[in-house]
């Protein structure tokens, strides 16, 4: 076996190389990378080289949405088996600290999150990771719904802090894959009426065919004087001004949820409102308890996670993969197979 | 225009009589009756004249899940017209104190309730109804459906204190038109496995018709074995046994909610389990706030409530309609529809 | 008995008049009003007619923090009777919209509140209200104490939505009547550390004599080197640059609620920090279900309301009393007295 | 140094021993007991040598509720310092388990904890732990006070579990040194009536003392006739009676959390009364995230963990400690001091 990783140098240096096989420590399998989504936490990386305070200091390798098939079991693992396929979650925290004790893990400060530096991530041939941050994938899903089990957790992530349940009306802002995921988990949960909006026809096409029960261009259409009244709003967008309207189209004690990160460290909201309402506003960072709903949610056909994916790449390819939606935002969802 | 009514007058006698028309008081509407459902509580008070400490001193008029179109509006009405085509919401609370203040108004002291003594329900030509508790029906839901709202509110209000959400397991003991109805909203809510319990082979049918990812028959199968972890276990068979057992089989810190009525004030619980577990148990009594979610789940086709009507009736076959289940098991739900 | 009341009608233009003796109608009591504290709200539309969209277009009465004695009931009064001394929720809502039916009573939009146009307020001799809005004063407490159970349910609802307990740290910014009430309702709810901030000396000496552990003046020392991590922000100074700062202070996952109104409809709130540590922010707009609390806190001494009141005045002085906030921040709980 | 340990052989039989001197793993601190209280749980493995399913089969060190001084540091320990004065959390779970990444943990299936077999417990002199579970204890504190942060700690969990906040009425059935604890808990968060029962006369007096608003002797006023009307039960005697007189007492959608442990596996509850009254019942198992608030609740002074102590023992008089409740149930909490 030999091990072949995408290493990103610097800003748009990514270079394929042969990397020394990882080991797996106690408690850790070694797992053979067969899909990784592409993410636009990947693709920031590869043109900033930094999110924030996140700045790539040494190569780093980056890809965090992945599955793959255990080859190889460290000591004292008891939860799975060789050639058993396996979603990976990527962020792998201490266990002990306060955020941890308190089941908030997805903020514990030391957290080891692939593709976040120094933590390598999975355009790999190889990974090792905690038994038990692997899930078993049934045979039902393919390696790319493996991969994708992760947006798809945030989507989760965002449904449960938005609260959607049986009958609600879902304010989606922004199609991109958070979007369109975040959209069908709302569906799943049962919400009536979903609305979703975007400026990239491809994307609303894409929403539509996937469920959405109302999808505005805002180029065209404002959403301002759309009717709307929303018991939650998920803002995938970044885009400030999609906040501030989002929250406008929330009933009284609605929930606004934001995903999305815009450019900068702060935004404007309609702070009356949101006082008048007694709206609550919230943000999500990455997700915490979400992979086995996850992977139930895809098996079962509530979420159809396949449908978001826009083309396929080889390890050789992860940098044509990481321009492809920037080319065009018709790219939702470029998937890198490092086995192929 | 004449009303007619159907009046217990005591167990096992009830007369079809002519009584006066209602008038709408302020605020509220005239509405002619189009469809009622027969409920478990019905039969009982069919049969023995008394629940608990609602006794049947005064000839009552019973019936409590229906639906019709508004004829008349009383004074100040402003949500509805004439013509329009409504589910009733049956129980009007006071809407001043502590219990309807704090949002719970389903316990409200002062509730006048369809069908509970002293007020009469709705196995008639014609009811008064508060505006407010009269929910338009979209074109979609027949007037059936409509009578069916009631029995999906109590369904609707279970997954709710059960917390239901995407990617549940949800165990259902109890397949008589409650527990199908719960059934089919722990699906709406996204629950990926549903497992339902009975002794009637028909209602499993139903239940597998309907949803349920597992039937099980508690007279061959004990639900001991099964294998069984659920997020949350909604009890809808009235029965003790069931209940103990399906509390076993809820996960750590998982949720029990009762919503069967049983034969006697007191029922044994494994309290150890309860409480090395961290395990919730709650009953329910009714529901609050449930019709909107209710037509919106039945109008996007989520809940399929017509599924469960086994038999319609006019008015002057009331009687027969309250007979048919005891006579039959597998008559879940007969249908009175006094117009026809 | 007649009926002196304190009309305002224009800014700057209150008159004292004899108005019409009201008459309680169904489920209302008559009230003789004793004691009104003067709020930032009246304080508001005496200077400027207006606050947002409520304006003053009629001759009003200010005045919604109001105690008094009942001296007459109104037909089908059942909770009370003559003589007895009550704290007046001062608006009533429709007991039956979907707000209403949801608990969520403070946000009906049909609601009656004192002194928020067109429906007259408490700065006179006599009011009407329904009985479930009046609540028994227990002899401990003073009538002032009874016109201040008003801004302490304001102070009750932050620390509820703020979801304060036993152990927490919360700040809270400004010190006025509402934040000073809010702190002590914090310290009640077993906070053990409370910073209060501000920049008026008397106010934070106020705060530490009524148990802030910390008090920053925030024009000596800002709050950002403070080493502060609150679990919860209560936001009492309407300032935008106050909010920013304490949400800078919050915990991974604490709470910020808005409380104090600014001057604009919008504000810039740190959003990326609220999404990377999933901060809750949230606004309140009154409160509900926060009087029989209120009453027992004060009358169990766990808040002394009566440490905020400031000066006593007449009903002739009610402008004086208006006044003397902004003529003097330490002026920080004016009361009128109507009887005096 | 040299390290005494009581290690329990067979019911009754307990021993001094030497035992070796425990060397602390990577993140693990050396601990010099200073205090350990000697709870109900130690005392039945001492008359019964097993609780439940846990067994003592081999020889068992008991203890659990304990404090001391940091004298070592295992490889990687970066939150204390050697001499620093600790609370131990006496149960250190896996970290990674799903009940663990719920924040759930302490329903960990792997928890290690203290004085459960065969993990060894702390009436010795020396004992490791993890860092994350050790809690500095500040100078105002005494070594039983840090040692009684544990049992403070159910308390603390079971007010959370019962919701109880400022102006709640709390009923605690049972006035040992959990039921103690938790009135003085549900004082310190806010609870305006908090009544307790109990049959001994001194347990009574000493709830008295503090805090308790009313305690009532349970053989001579039965709590039937009391009037009543709690929003939340803490049962803390393990008695089936008190539990279900104490649920009866439950205001509409009010709370039940069983603390106590019975004789037997089940209970009968009022079932019929829970469903028509929504109220909710829930048991705990020990507690999570509760030490920091609990050092707090003691440090300011809102709880006085050391009102309960009624007797000190050398670590040679373990087991006349582990009798003394049983002989005189005045000796609500016996404590144990290694060094002494």
């Amino acid at each position: 076996m030999n091990n072949q990783a995408v290493v990103m140098y610097a800003p748009h240096d990514v270079r394929l190389e042969e990397r020394p096989m990882p080991e797996p420590g106690p408690k850790e399998v070694l797992v053979e990378i067969r899909s990784v989504g592409v993410c636009g936490s990947d693709i920031h990386y590869y043109e900033h080289g930094r999110i924030g305070s996140h700045v790539v200091e040494k190569p780093l390798v980056l890809g965090h949405e992945s599955s793959g098939v255990i080859v190889g079991l460290g000591e004292g693992v008891t939860k799975h088996e060789i050639g058993e396929r396996v979603a990976l979650e990527p962020g792998v925290p201490d266990g002990t600290c306060r955020e941890c004790r308190a089941g908030r893990y997805n903020l514990c400060p030391n957290v080891r999150f692939f593709a976040t530096p120094p933590i390598d991530g999975a355009f790999a041939s190889y990974v090792t990771i905690h038994e038990d941050f692997a899930f078993r994938l049934p045979d039902s899903l393919s390696d790319d719904a493996g991969a994708l089990m992760e947006p798809l957790s945030v989507g989760i992530w965002a449904c449960r802090k938005a609260g959607v349940e049986a009958g609600d009306h879902v304010l989606i802002t922004g199609a991109g894959p958070i979007g369109l995921l975040a959209m069908q988990v709302a569906l799943a949960n049962g919400a009536t009426e979903v609305t979703i909006t975007d400026v990239v026809p491809e994307r609303l096409e894409l929403a539509k065919k996937t469920g959405a029960t109302r999808a505005i261009n805002v180029s065209d259409e404002p959403l301002a004087g759309s009717g709307l009244e929303a018991d939650a709003l998920i803002e995938c967008s970044g885009n400030e001004r999609a906040l501030a309207g989002g929250i406008r189209c929330l009933r009284p004690a609605g929930t606004a949820v934001v995903v999305g990160m815009g450019p900068g460290e702060e935004a404007t909201v309609p702070l009356a409102l949101i006082q008048n309402r007694e709206i609550w506003l919230t943000g999500t960072f990455r997700y915490a308890n979400t992979y086995p709903a996850a992977i139930e949610l895809a098996a079962t056909g509530r979420v159809d996670v396949e449908a978001i994916v826009t083309g396929h790449y080889g390890l050789a390819e992860t940098e044509a993969a990481l321009q492809a939606p920037r080319r065009d935002p018709a790219n939702v969802k470029p998937v890198v197979r490092p086995g192929a």
